[in-house]
């Protein structure tokens, strides 16, 4: 996940072998996919390339038990696609992780941290 | 953070403005230069280029309240470096964040993931 009060970010990444199976772009993707109901509006909603969008599915797909998106026949670009009974247990438990997580960031080490941080950094020395 | 039992992998940052002000690779760096006792060194047991631990030292002292590493005179090449008393605690407290968010992350939701997730992926399709 990336999400944050500003000064905290925690990304949680699943992987599958060398395949990272679920993380925030892939989470994000599926939720616009069940939105959009095909992965080419769904990659255009996000700014995303077809290409780049079809290859997120696809990694995905091929690190579950199952596929977490199923394409309709009509082919790759015609067809719509829909998330799977899977992918959308697996978005859910991909959020409860990180709301988890986030619960149990917000305590007294990230406290102390903040009390240390500054809003804005100095300028930078020059390095020469 | 970067930390897995190979299948998940959690990142945690501090930001300060544009800046990462502490994340898995400042941390290292940190650690590094406490044991080095300087910059050059401990980029150099990490592999990094001096030019890029010096960045990332520049970037860490100027996102808190007092500078995390202190350089002695004698030349950012040439003198030694170590760890303030605020990067000793700073670098504390991010390895104790880990740890809260680590065995936050051990519940349900990961379970359930880890049982549809699969030890390798699928040999992918072909695209075209």
């Amino acid at each position: 996940m990336e999400r944050g009060d500003d000064r905290l970010k925690i990304k949680l990444q699943l992987c599958c072998g060398d395949e990272i199976a679920m993380g925030p772009g892939k989470a994000e993707l599926l939720e616009a996919i069940g939105r959009e109901g095909s992965i080419s509006a769904a990659g255009r909603a996000l700014g995303m390339s077809y290409r780049r969008a079809w290859l997120l599915v696809d990694a995905m797909n091929r690190c579950w038990d199952q596929p977490l998106v199923e394409t309709a026949p009509g082919g790759k670009h015609g067809g719509g696609a829909r998330v799977s009974q899977l992918g959308q247990s697996v978005l859910a438990q991909y959020r409860a992780l990180q709301a988890d997580v986030w619960v149990a960031s917000q305590g007294e080490p990230l406290a102390a941290l903040g009390a240390a941080l500054r809003k804005a950094p100095r300028g930078s020395q020059n390095e020469s």
